[in-house]
């Protein structure tokens, strides 16, 4: 099988590689149709590694796919060759002590597409448990499919927000990840959310949405800009997705009384926490790893129209340039927001 | 002072009748500007009662209103003379135990506008404690700001309900507290709302709504088009708005398992439930009282434009005709969803 | 195999019937030391049926069971020949929707023990999946063991209340699994729990234990009792374990403002419930369907000592008496709280 | 009034001082019993002032008081003359929006006794508001009675931990706050609390409660320790209570996928925290600041029983001693939990 694979750091082949292509009986096999490029496949093609995850063997990467079912094992039920479909990356372990207890991304034994050891799918065709294969439904796209992923991380941090109708929401940090959490804070119930960042071109287009105000906060004092929208009581929730420390340090500060703040943006060492601050508000912090019993939910929201994705879809390139658009992800032009690879048909 | 006095069962004055005239230190003077007719002020004109609140002297009608404040009392901050507002009507005692908890609803001391023996608000002047006035964005109107009240019942609704991000939701009853809660539940996180009633006109109302979905239960089996709608899982949450004995009886069928249900329609005596069948799917039954802490969260949602309340008023009549709009309250058109009456300037 | 089997309704015999003895890689083989009697055993022996679970074919009793592992699947780990453990009796698919969520125990698919058409444990061996199966410390002995599943029944119960430490709770009914609940409820966090019963043997049983009221409906109001105890402000939390018509009814007027009822009786059919009532306080209302994820927690209770269901079991029999045990459990004397049949060595 | 008054930094008088002696009609007047000394009453008179709040005008010690109601208001109820109370020492505005929302505790306005600039009890005689004073049965003396403020603290972490009954908790941290919050998880449904600290003699004192395991980290390693108690698995909870930099930068490591951090200890600067360890278990982290809505909760536990503070009360001294109690306090000794101060009669 032909795939995008990550020989060793810094070198991308399109080569053959032997992937297995036993179906069991609970799995089905999907024609791959759209793969969208994440920050952590860039990472592992620039640096080699995130974190104690190490490429030490050629990897396959991607692992934000939407695709066709074309096989289905013995036990499959509620899919079906022709469903259009998009595919959760990570699976757990079902019968672990933390799956038993619904939280199955915090599972260690999860094997997740395109982190160390464990292949992804940027390849014509994959083998995937059923059950975490979700049936698009008409309105929503092969490219938005492969949205899905990316937009599960903001709908995780949605949910362990707790949102309550009405909520006004903070958001620092408006990378692609900072974008897909505003708007799922957005569709999931917050009045209004405000987005934070440096680069005006990001908010630009994060801006763009009905219900999103954007802060430049080399123009604009932060906390000063909360107080105002919210008579100086501060947002119900923050989402820190920059993991920056400044942002880190300040964040309580943004918070009403009582409010929550969501660690979505992951700094690589330690940073300082203004503990005193976090109790003085008596703030709860949620943090977010992956998602789990996101999937539903998300299309759900696409299929209403409530969350349109397709404006963050920057760009759609043939599986054959998969190294240049890899190389074009690499520059991080501060307009990209996410860009794809469409498989040939 | 001039008011709508219901005098007793069945009979009105639009009459002169003495009310407090002290204000507070933590008092605001407000002219009125817009006051709703509620199903429980046309109740208490042809029952004289409701429950054991049974009106035994004459009462001012009237409890959903918005206004300008024109005095403030000599400690309160964050109003002043000229601020367009709306009104919590149900005053506790601040100190009570509920209050101190936070559900200053179920506080048994609360006073209500137009509860026996309190007064309400169909006058053209009212006082009100501070803490309980609430300013109205410039995007809010009067007429808008005099819907925050039934609104605020569907806001506690949602709240009670804890959506979850992308939830499915069921609505039994499309009268207008059932239209309040479809709204409230959509802006506040569903990413679908099914509304089902018998009457096709009030379903035309709430079903020109985008997100909102309709089922005429005469023509169509609920349970068959929540499964149709939910691949047989079930909806996340059914609000019973419908307090019909039937819907009441029925209503753990529509559920997921593990989902939830919201009581908030009234019926008047005991009825069946199907505890069994609420057991067999593990679910969680939540009851709404009122509210308490949604009305700053109700004009959030109604400033940045996720609700839009505008087509749920029907008319707005001059004070002067407060009577003849009740008597057309009285005839209850299944396309009227809420009577407004307008204070002259 | 030997094990007690159920021929049909009001038949039983102890005889050889062919079980399954293949074991999995993820399966353990166990060696059956005790196993208690539940109510749902009993029925079946008496009516046959309980619901629309009817017994076609013969099928082994037995639920409630702990015993020592003798062979160990390919895959197994976390487990050895010779541990001692329990049983959690109800198999669900692990990756069915229900499941992922967290909440197996209302996944349609559970195959449970001595549910037809599913043998139970009354035999001396029997295959279990280890994800089902835990390890007893060395200070709960295995006739302990064999309680874990009915109070399994409280735990769940408990952990759907919400307790907040310090609460008041209310026991409608004290049977067994009121006793159960009661138990759990203080271990989990009550100050105090209030039993009430029309039976005054039962009532001395869970009376004895420290922290338990018992009322007597027969001469004392409950309503009066409760508002005695609590100041006139209600109970934090009603667990319902009476499945009466009488105690539904009323269940509303025992909790305070803001409050909990805990539906765990399980009346056959529909019954009145006082909806304004539960409105009036806004009371939530959970239910509860077996259990999930409670048996290590259940179990950490009984080895720290807060748990102690010893005075629970009432007598032991052997198995070559299991027929006698169990026409003895069908006279249910009022002092019988557990039977338990002991496996020959 | 003869008080304690702390004139400036290092400086005590035992001397006359106006205090307010207006009694308001929703206020209590008090004979005070029994003032136990707090961390924050020694920290006033060794460092002149606790972050940004200053004593810049004598200011009267001490805030953990039970005493004896002498007079009631005119509208007071639920109180009268004779009776034994404690008293909650922190006094919001009541129709904030912090205290609307039932937190009072963050109300920004809160006036605490001995926080300046407001007088706290160490006086014969008090004003308070009714509604924040309360009655302790018979069962518990006043000595225990001016515990409940301390264990308030402990109570409110526990309410924040959400405590799940069987649930096993870490502490790190022995001081009294550490042990009070020990004793509310155990009381509140944990099966183990683990405490960790590196002094012996305070280790000794809190592992004397049966439920409650130590861990001297100068001698185990407490990552090792709470793996082998809890099968690698982590524990449920982790209290930290210590506000040290290591304990709290090492605090994810105690904690099983999807656990929860409470932040009770606050040390005075940022510290550095692993965000990504925190996101890795996908940990919640709670904050606590004082307490709301306990103080009811705290007594009840202590009249069931269920928690023993005598234990914790190292000496009491007469108010003639007060200076010299303080200097004790200030020492510090290993084995003094809590120090008392009791009036003349």
């Amino acid at each position: 099988m032909k795939a995008l694979v990550l020989e060793e750091k810094d070198k991308l082949a399109l080569r053959e590689i032997d992937l297995p292509q036993q179906l069991g009986p609970k799995d089905v096999r999907i024609k791959v149709h759209t793969v969208g490029i994440c920050g952590s496949d860039v990472h592992y093609y620039t640096h080699g590694k995130i974190g104690h995850f190490v490429v030490n063997e050629p990897m396959v990467l991607g692992h934000e796919a939407s695709g066709t079912v074309i096989e289905c094992g013995a036990e499959v039920t509620g899919l079906a060759p022709g469903d259009r479909v998009c595919m959760e990356p990570g699976i757990p372990d079902p019968t672990s002590r933390a799956s038993k207890l619904g939280i199955y991304n915090v599972d260690p034994s999860v094997r997740f597409w395109a982190t160390p050891p464990i292949h992804g799918c940027l390849t014509p065709e994959v083998i995937h448990p059923a059950a975490f294969v979700y049936k698009l439904p008409e309105s929503v796209s092969f490219a938005e499919g492969a949205m899905v992923e990316p937009f599960a991380i903001g709908m995780q941090a949605a949910l362990r927000a707790r949102i309550q109708p009405g909520d006004t929401a903070v958001v620092t940090g408006a990378g692609p990840i900072g974008m897909m959490v505003a708007l799922a804070a957005l569709a999931g119930g917050c009045a209004r959310v405000i987005v934070a960042d440096l680069a005006q071109p990001k908010l630009d287009i994060i801006g763009a949405y009905d219900g999103i105000e954007t802060v430049n906060i080399r123009e604009t004092s932060l906390p000063d800009a909360v107080a105002a929208a919210t008579d100086g009581w501060g947002a119900d929730i923050v989402f820190e997705c920059s993991g920056a420390a400044p942002a880190i340090l300040n964040m309580a500060n943004l918070a009403r009384p009582g409010g929550a703040i969501v660690l979505v943006g992951m700094p690589v060492d330690p940073v300082p926490v203004d503990i005193v601050g976090l109790q003085a508000r008596e703030l709860r912090v949620e943090t977010v790893f992956r998602y789990a019993n996101v999937y539903d939910r998300a299309i759900a929201l696409m299929a209403s129209g409530k969350v349109d994705l397709k404006p963050l879809i920057t760009a759609s390139l043939p599986f054959d340039d998969s190294i240049a658009a890899f190389d074009r992800a690499v520059e991080a032009r501060e307009t990209d927001v996410k860009l794809q690879i469409v498989m040939p048909d």
